[in-house]
């Protein structure tokens, strides 16, 4: 199964899914799936993260609290779900504020394995 | 009920949390009430974050995806739940790997307003 495959199939699996994304620490995204269209950028969004989960992983091994493996962050309107592949790359759900959060925290658990393999 | 009494309330109603606390973005700790030990710096996770949230808040400011609420951590022994109360405060539990998260997202959006009127 190709990466996009793999995307699309995550993001056919969440209702109210606006894009799901591979992406590297030096926030190119290696490839995503979108579909309608969020009321804000997804993508905008999704690099400025990938700034602040440098520093979020950095504080984590710092306190000694293991490794990092996932983050949620919810606003008025959005979500977004977010896990670490490894210390090249991690995986994120952008969610409509309705969308079914633990079903996307599901999928990057359960699929974690294939996303790495599609882009070894 | 006074500040201490809600945390230790919303405490004892979570198996398995290390700690709650009342913060704000200075990254004083306004007060916080532990249980047991966590084998992490518990106090100085809480402090990083302050600074991490500063950062996530003016993300989601800027591409337009309305205001923070609320933001997980999971790692591979310890998770964390974070709540926004206003723009002085937030409210997080310190968890267990195995303590329940739902629990804790609950507790904190259920006592918000009681943590700002305590603080007010």
């Amino acid at each position: 199964m190709s990466l996009r495959e793999i995307l699309t199939s995550m993001i056919e699996q969440v209702d109210g899914a606006h894009a799901v994304m591979l992406m590297g620490y030096d926030c190119m995204a290696v490839d995503e799936v979108r579909r309608g269209e969020p009321d804000f950028d997804a993508q905008a969004m999704a690099v400025e993260y990938a700034t602040v989960i440098r520093d979020i992983r950095r504080t984590i091994e710092v306190v000694g609290a293991g490794d990092m493996e996932e983050m949620t962050i919810t606003t008025t309107n959005a979500g977004m779900v977010l896990r670490i592949l490894n210390d090249d790359f991690f995986a994120l759900f952008v969610l409509s504020r309705t969308a079914n959060q633990g079903k996307a925290r599901f999928l990057l658990s359960a699929r974690a394995l294939d996303l790495i393999q599609s882009v070894e």
